[in-house]
Order: structure tokens, then C-alpha cells, then sequence
């Protein structure tokens, strides 16, 4: 399931620097050293507890569009020489890739993604991946405090109207992984098989001569089973009219504005008396997790969630990096200044209490793990080998399970809302040790 | 210039509501009714003094392709009924479109765009109009500001890992309207013209057995007219080592973390020892508008600027909506709770004192303009007509221009970065007034 529809190549997702960068490293014989790059945080956004990992299946399926064609080769005339041109032609990713699966948590250090080849095989994949991930992973990550603060009552995504449209598509597909029950986007539907959702906008309310008509022209459209905007003009009017469109029967009513809490609670008891009991409230209107989690206690049935989550809620991205960590063997680090990284080759493993209760992520040299505990597990799985997709990578279902399960295994600090420190902390073992 | 490559349809970067409101419409009668949709800001940012128009050209590109093929349709059976899609497959947008052009100032209430039409073929367009101008308008509005506090020392954009792959595309193009002189993205550089520009990654340091030799192999392919980035090891012996390789005329140097302003200094001052005074010196590392303004006094040259210009800078969206304002020559408009609009369609005018400052911004009545001052102006600008673009819709570099000379028609105070009113008053003249 390519993420770029129509075959498109994916190869000038990319900054101007790595290609020349390429053509510098072919001309002096050091493009073929053998690399490692690792993508990580070194910090989490402000307060946060937990990162939510998301994009690196469109990633695999980014790489295999990730060739440079006629029409790609031609802009590049200027850019790089003849023997850079060449080489890129030729061009398809043949290196590895490791990974935090989706739907895992990250924790500042974590190695999300481990790409490993030769240097100009891996380096040009640095815009590309950290697009994906930084994006990805930044509506995941807000959307699942949401999932947590919604308590069981499913959230629609409909922001996307918020975002450049093609994010929309992505932003739908990350907060369904991270428990959204929906999307309205249309394509996420076709492209990811996610459930599509919708109500009514005000608009359709308007176009009518008054809003009893508009109620009863859905009602003829959809059948009961919909959801009525009722906060076009008088709420409660709107109520009233909801149910003579529809009967009691009527599915959902809809509140976009106002106090939602104190909204909420006047439609329950309205709903009630019109022997609507069955009728189920959707509210929206500049939802995030705090406004949500304030409406735990009102008698609400579902969210519809726009602008705060495909916005990350205040983090837009992710502020992961892609970092050149080994060559040749040899761990190489930055060392000026403040942005400091830790050299080496990395993989990690999560320790658990009895209880499943997760303790630290154990952040070590690769191939020198700690010794496992019964309730510990390595987190990076294989993804690619040799430029090809490991097989069997698994459905967008499997990773929303595996968020699910990671959110139970959180020390109960790490699932507030507020700010705080990381849920558990990340342990860099001396690169001397491990067993 | 097709902003979706490939020609791949735009028609379902669509919420799903949008069509079951056509498949209700039709079945009852009022699809044919004519209708105005305007888009608008209700509030600018917080604090915010101005917003950049920017995205109205990829909209007008993306409608081109706003066509429901057997693949689209295919998704939409059971969305919709057999009479809607019957109906969508032979959509092609027919109506109207006015619109602010591309570069020009918004305040709140400015009517950005106009879809004029039967309501079937514009409610449809929600979505995707959102979208593109939510995005492209808020990474514009924050570059322009960039541009202000750089003060007229170019600005590179080089934010397209912080953000969706395609997002990014996008945002170059946002920022090279707002001011910035290049982008590192080759993608935007293929598809809008704009210039790309790069230097080189801490990576292809620390891939060489040492700085001087990646140096050299920088300059060996190159050439000196290059950037190197001094900033992996020890920024002194970086700057000597820059030089060693390619002697004072090396074109500059880039540093990317530390003290900037305190760095930019003392890499002047060794520069100029070192007998470089031509050489210039590039600041980058999480630069925003105001790290940039407090730059002013120090020895730059230009500035990379990633992530806070991609995010909007603490805007990620810009906030504007798009509302049903008029049904058959009748003017609509919500009327519950917080989110009012105002009925009836609408234009605008810009009113200017002799030395050509912005006065204030007058939103009026449609057809009812008031009377024009000699440095008085209409806003906005016929785009589509029956769905065909306006002939001769200008190039991106004339919008460029536009924004540049409309900044000037700023008040002053209108131009600062700290939190304030919007730069001009909007005035809505009574709707029975008017000349």
C-alpha cells in the first residue's frame, strides 16, 4: 500500500545537501564506508511523558518509490556531477533497516530507526524518514492522551481541513493507530482502510428553508441512523426538531459550540423527555485532551477531534533526528556544543515489573544486550533487509492493539495529562558493558 | 502546474459529510440552489498583527483535478446512493471564485475566497480549500515575519524534515512567497522554480578520518564556492581548518549550535585574521523570529530556518473557515452560541492615507463597495470563472512581490513581532449601507 499514490518517485523528498554530499563522498572514495544512522529524540515535547511511534510503514513504502527516474535526474543537472548522476540512476536502497514498530512508545534516546549500508546508500534518506516519523509521530503521539483522556468513548478525527491535505491523509492514518475509532477524511478510507464517519455542517442546515426541513431531508438521505447538527440556531429547538425529523430512534445529535459541558448535560435531559434515551451526543468544537478529560463527567457518547490533534496539540512535530552514530565500526558522535549525541551503534530493551508494569528502556550498544529478565523484551524489530520489506509486516490493526497493550504496561504517572517527566526513564548502559 | 503530480484526482482530500450533505440535497430538491461560500479568519493568531494570503494558486491547480474516477467512486458505494454518484461521476467544478491574490495581507473577517455556485458543487470543496490555505497561509504568515526581523540578510528554508513529506513541498513554496531566498528542498525546486540551496551535513564530517580531509573533499567537488559547516568538533579548528582547505575565498561557513550571536562574532573576528573578509558566515539551529531579531547586531549573513517556520511558529493552522453565507440571494448565517458569522456575501476594500499607509480594511456588502478614496483599493480578484482558471493568473514571483510592497503599507507598529491588534481595524459597514 504505497503512500504516494500513482508511483510517483519519492526521491526529491529530499535536501539539496545529501545529494551533493553523495557526489563529494563518490569522488573521494569514502561513499562505499560502511554507516549506521539512528533516528531519535533527544527530548521529548515539553512535559510530555511518552512518544507514540507512527509512519514507519509508509516509510517502507516511501523507499520503494525512492528512485531517481528521467524527470528526477534531469533537475539535478547543476546540482551534482556526471559521475553522482550515474550513480543515482541506478539508485534503489539495498541497505537495513530496524525499528520500533508501530504503535510502540519512545522515550527521549529511544532508537526508533536503525539504517544501516553504505554511506551514500543511507544518508540520502534523511529528509524522507525524518518527514514521515517527525509528522507521524507527533499527531500519534497527541492523539493518544486524547484516547486515554476520552476514556472509552471513541473520538472521531476530523481535522483535516486543519492541515496541508496530503497530511490530513497521514494525520487520519496516525490517530487511528493511536485509538481514533474514525476519520472524515475520504482518502485515509481508500488508502488505509480506516472507518469514515461524518455528520452534517451547518451549511446544509442553512441551505434550507428552515431547519425541521433540512433534519427531515437527511433523515430521507441517511435514515435514522445519523447524526443531527442541532446548534445552527436555538439548541434546544434544535433538539426538538431532531426528534420530530426522526422519532426517538434518532442515533446521534450533534453540539459544535457553546459550553459543551453544560450543552451536554440540557441534551441528556431533553433527549430523555422525548423519549430519545437511545439517542447519543457527539461533541465538537476545539477539542484537545484537557477539554475532553473535563467532560469525563458529563453524559457524552463520542468526540469529534479537528484542529488540536492533527496539530499535535501544541508539539506539530516530533523533533526526532537522523543521526550518523558508526562508520566502518567506528562510533562517531557530533562533540560541539550542546547538541551532543551518543556515538555507536544502539538497540534497546524495555524492563517490566512482575505486574507488566514497565520499569526503564535500557538503551545499550548493539549486539551487547543486558540480560533479559522474564517480563523484559528487545523493542526493535527487523523491517528491512537489503532494500526489501522483511515479509509479513503487519496490519495497522496489530500496531493499534500494540499501542493499547504499551499504554497498560505505563507506570499510572506516565498517562497524566500534565506535565511531567518521562513515563519511565531511558538508561544508557558504559559502552563497555552488557553481557 | 499541477500541485498533485501524477494527475492523481484531489477529489477525495474530502470530508465524508460533504457528500452525504450533495446525496441529501439532491434527493430533495435543493442542490441547484445557488450559494456563496466564503473563506475567513474569525481572529488572527494570538497576538498576531497580519496574515499572509498564500495556496490560492495550488487550490486553483488542485480543482483542475477535483474528478470522481471509477477508483473514487468505487470507495464512495454505500457513502452515497446510486443517484449521487451517478451525479458525481460527471462532477467537474463549474462555479465562480474570487479570492484574495496570493501574497496579499488578511485580517480578521477579510474575505480570503469566494465559491460562488449551485451548493452541490461548492459545499464539496470544504475540504480541500481548508486544507491547502490553512497550511499554506500559516507557514507563510510566519516567514514573513522571519523576513522582517532578518531585516533584509536572506533567510533558507530548510524545514522540510519537521514536517509531512509533502507538507514540506508546500512550505518551501510558502516561504520563497514570503520573502525566504531558497529552499534545501529539491522536490520544491522541481515542481515551483523556486532555488535550492545547501551545505553540507555534520554527517559528511564525521564520516572523513578527520575535518580537514571532509573539507577538502567538499571544496575537491564544489568547489569554493561552498558552505562549510565548521560546528561538528571544535568551531575554532573548524574555521581553520575551512580555510585551509579552501583558502579565503571560500564563499561561508555554517554554524549550527552553541551561542549563536557570541559564535557569529568571534567567527568574524578569526575570519577576518585568517584574511577571509569575504567569507560569509550562515547561522542556523532552531532559529525562529525572534532568535533572528536578536540577531540584528551580529555578524551574519543569512540564516537557515527549519522547524518554526514549517510549524507556523506556534500557528500551525491558520484558523480559517469556510461558511455558507448566502442561498439564493438570501444571506445565512449561524446564529447560536459563540461562533457567529455574518450573513451575505461579501468584498473588500483596502483604504490607504496619501503616503500610501494601510488605513483600515473594509468588508462590504457584495455589489455595494464604498466610495473609493484615490489611494483606495479593491481586495480581492476574479480567479475562476465557470470553473476555468482566469487567463494570465500571475507568476509566483509577482505574488512575491505583492507581499514585499504590501508590507511596506504596514502602519509601523503594525510590523512588530511582540503580541499586539491587527495591524488595520476590519470595518463591516452596516449591510443597508454602501454607496
Amino acid at each position: 500500500m504505497n503512500g504516494h499514490p500513482g508511483s510517483v518517485s519519492t526521491a526529491l523528498f529530499t535536501d539539496r545537501y545529501e545529494l551533493t554530499m553523495v557526489a563529494a563522498a563518490l569522488a573521494d572514495g569514502t561513499a562505499g564506508r560502511q554507516c549506521a544512522f539512528e533516528v531519535f529524540a533527544r527530548r521529548l515535547p515539553d512535559g510530555r511523558r511518552y512518544g507514540v511511534v507512527a509512519g514507519t510503514q509508509r516509510l517502507v513504502d516511501a523507499l520503494a518509490a525512492f528512485r531517481f527516474g528521467d524527470a528526477e535526474l534531469e533537475t539535478l543537472v547543476g546540482v551534482v556531477d556526471a559521475a553522482a548522476l550515474d550513480w543515482l540512476a541506478d539508485y534503489r536502497f539495498r541497505g537495513d533497516v530496524d525499528g520500533y514498530p508501530e504503535g510502540e512508545l519512545y522515550f527521549p534516546g529511544s532508537p526508533i530507526l536503525s539504517v544501516t549500508g553504505t554511506f551514500a546508500d543511507v544518508v540520502m534518506l534523511e529528509t524522507l524518514a525524518l518527514s514521515i516519523l517527525n509528522h507521524d509521530c507527533a499527531v500519534a503521539s497527541a492523539a493518544a492522551r486524547m484516547v486515554t483522556a476520552a476514556a472509552g468513548r471513541p473520538i472521531i478525527e476530523m481535522g483535516g481541513r486543519r492541515t496541508h491535505e496530503e497530511s490530513a491523509v497521514a494525520a487520519a492514518r496516525a490517530t487511528y493507530l493511536a485509538g481514533f475509532a474514525a476519520t472524515s477524511n475520504l482518502e485515509a478510507g481508500r488508502r488505509y482502510g480506516i472507518p469514515t464517519a461524518g455528520t452534517a455542517a451547518h451549511a446544509f442546515v442553512l441551505l434550507h428553508d428552515d431547519e425541521l426541513s433540512a433534519f427531515r431531508s437527511q433523515v430521507a438521505s441517511l435514515g435514522v441512523k445519523t447524526t443531527l447538527l442541532v446548534d445552527t440556531y436555538d439548541i434546544r429547538q434544535g433538539i426538538e426538531n431532531a426528534i420530530t425529523a426522526a422519532g426517538p430512534g434518532l442515533d446521534s445529535i450533534r453540539i459544535d459550540s457553546g459550553d459543551l459541558g453544560v450543552m451536554a448535560q440540557q441534551a441528556r435531559e431533553q433527549l430523555d423527555r422525548l423519549g430519545a434515551t437511545g439517542t447519543r451526543i457527539v461533541l465538537s468544537g476545539d477539542l484537545d485532551e484537557y477539554a475532553i478529560a473535563s467532560l469525563r463527567a458529563e453524559p457524552v457518547d463520542s468526540y469529534g477531534v479537528g484542529t488540536s490533534v492533527v496539530t499535535g496539540s501544541g508539539a506539530p512535530t516530533a523533533g526526532l533526528v537522523y543521526k550518523l552514530v558508526e562508520v566502518d565500526g567506528r562510533a562517531v558522535a557530533k562533540r560541539s556544543a550542546s547538541k551532543e549525541s551518543k556515538g555507536g551503534r544502539k538497540s534497546a530493551v524495555r524492563t517490566h515489573k512482575p505486574t507488566g508494569t514497565a520499569v526503564e528502556e535500557i538503551v545499550h550498544p548493539y549486539g551487547r544486550p543486558p540480560v533479559l529478565g522474564p517480563h523484559d523484551r528487545v523493542v526493535p524489530v527487523p523491517l528491512m533487509r537489503g532494500g526489501e520489506p522483511v515479509p509479513d509486516l503487519e496490519p495497522l490493526e496489530q500496531s493499534r492493539e500494540r499501542l493499547r497493550a504499551a499504554l497498560v504496561s505505563v507506570p499510572w504517572e506516565g498517562l497524566k495529562l500534565s506535565r511531567g517527566e518521562p513515563a519511565i526513564p531511558t538508561v544508557f548502559p558504559a559502552a563497555g558493558g552488557g553481557a
